[in-house]
């Protein structure tokens, strides 16, 4: 049997045991080609249909019609930073920007090469603890779009609900994306580097309503428009196949949990335990996002000390929980619980949370 | 037992079998750490032993100096197209490219839109049958760099030996990278998808002179700057670690072999038994390359006629080898044998075709 431990990382993280288990099953012949999906053609009919599968897994979980498209790119969320302003920020134009966290501020800096930009709404002066409310966006006049980043990785902030925007809709949904329930016609643009809810690092998933997708300019490079990939469903050049298949065997598994309210019933219930241990702690641990914009995939939370802080983390380590020291610009601790973390691991936490505080406090 | 076949598609494309059972053997748990190699942090120390593992095996093996950094990006070859002339081709300024297939064509066609471009020498009016000689170079009065493709995958060519010119040299090694040895310090910057001699798809090897990384304009966005990943050791953003995973064992692997002397000499005998079955046919199957241009990794050969060709590949595919398809562009048969084509599976091929002329010819 294989040791494996509760990994609280929060990208590349945790993915479901049961697929890690079809993918080694199957490593050295895939679906009896004969071969790894490590080694196959994407011209091949056995990769198509890998590549038609996941994407209309994603539509179906998603409730889109085919006015969307959605595709499998590479360079992660760091570069639909720029492709999106890229494509559809001409010079001279406005792109509005909510900023909640670090990754919120990166898109705009890469944004601000090709446009004007706009800050709709900041929660900087408050360390990012909360998202702004719907009465502190204020859009530009015209913007050609509006772009939020739905769950924050480093603050563990998460927006509860979307606003309504009069604006084009662009999210960033890296550390959310399938954990819940949302109206995905809502949006023009969704990306989501996959190493948190979809698979392994190296492949990006961009849902793109198909007008969107059709308006490229011809005048950026080639591999840079997402005209390319969508007239081409993301075979205009090799793509990152194992990780796609990776993301196809997720989804299906995904759907065997019953979808996306099944999955965010779970994904409550597990974030409930440990916010629970931090609640009831009497300020032992104290949780860094507002109450009302808790984020249910990244837990952050500061104990007495940094000394503490670091016992906690190295205690943890030795009892099989890994990955959960703070991203250094908050610090402290921080629990990601996508949703391949089981139940488990939670209430392992959150256990040993209380046992840590019975020791130290 | 799993039953494996022999696969000759051009890419993604066979992997040593003694790779892919190592992968297997530790995909729920990697080196110990009880998560699989896709679930581990790229801050982890074990992901970063890997990245600087795989750095140091390609120099060793390619002899570079620390005068160079090795990258591992996303995006394909396709990427480099359009990244190599917005870091190095300002506007006003040439670059010179030479033109020995598809692949080069689009290198070219990207770079259009960046700065000048000279083609500097173009086999097109023999339909890349050959690989220009020395004398046929006519590079422009001071360009940039000279751009070239050292083995095209379509046509079945390859550069016997490098020429040495003034200008910085950039060489698209996708397609033989690792095959042979040669002096790479010759090169500016090397690039390569790695689904052909290194790894899966979804990682692409960049080899770069220090002083060109750090050279790349502060105004282009973040990710497309090679002085980005230069500085943060490809760990800029997260990597596509499986993918590199995979590409430090291939590499582990190659020195297990003996380096790229031995590999060279592996390639030249298996190349060697298909391409005398095609002289030795009488005419029956004919070579699609110049025989001083060969292709020691893509063997490309036409049939008598089409119908002929089909059923070469379905009978072929039969016989438990795949991938011989060619590419729509040049028609007929294309036989790849990259690095970890077994011995054995050249054999087969090499008697199926005896097998298919007897009964056919």
């Amino acid at each position: 049997m294989t040791e494996r431990i509760f990994n609280f990382y929060a990208g590349p993280a945790a993915l479901p045991l049961e697929v890690l288990q079809e993918a080694q099953a199957e490593l050295l012949n895939f679906d009896h080609t004969g071969m790894s999906i490590m080694e196959i053609s994407h011209r091949s009919k056995a990769y198509e249909a890998i590549n038609a599968e996941a994407e209309a897994s994603l539509k179906e979980l998603l409730g889109l019609s085919d006015d969307y498209r959605v595709l499998f790119l590479q360079g992660g969320a760091s570069s639909q930073f720029f492709m999106v302003p890229m494509n559809f920020l001409p010079s001279g134009r406005t792109a509005d920007y909510i900023l909640t966290g670090s990754w919120s501020e990166k898109a705009l800096k890469e944004a601000q090469a090709f446009g004007q930009t706009h800050v709709a709404a900041t929660t900087s002066a408050d360390n990012y603890r909360r998202i702004p409310s719907a009465t502190e966006i204020h859009l530009s006049e015209n913007p050609v779009y509006a772009h939020i980043t739905s769950n924050n990785t480093i603050f563990g902030t998460q927006w509860q609900s979307f606003p309504k925007l009069t604006a084009p809709f662009v999210a960033d949904m890296s550390s959310d994306i399938l954990s819940r329930p949302f109206d995905a016609s809502n949006f023009a643009l969704i990306y989501a580097g996959a190493q948190k809810n979809l698979g392994p690092s190296g492949v990006t998933v961009v849902i793109i309503r198909k007008d969107w997708a059709e308006s490229s300019p011809a005048t950026i490079p080639t591999m840079l428009r997402y005209s390319t990939h969508s007239k081409n469903a993301s075979l205009y050049n090799t793509p990152p196949s194992v990780a796609v298949y990776m993301i196809n065997l997720v989804l299906r598994w995904l759907k065997k949990q019953g979808g996306l309210a099944a999955i965010a019933k779970k994904n409550q219930e597990k974030a409930a335990l440990i916010y629970d241990a931090i609640d009831r702690s009497g300020g032992f641990y104290r949780g860094h996002a507002d109450k009302d914009s808790r984020s249910l995939m990244n837990i952050t939370f500061r104990l007495p000390s940094e000394e503490l802080e670091q016992t906690f983390a190295s205690q943890a380590t030795q009892s099989d929980m890994i990955g959960l020291k703070g991203h250094r610009s908050v610090g402290g601790l921080r629990a990601s619980v996508y949703n391949a973390m089981p139940l488990a691991g939670c209430q392992a936490l959150a256990a040993f949370m209380r046992e840590f505080q019975r020791t130290n406090g």
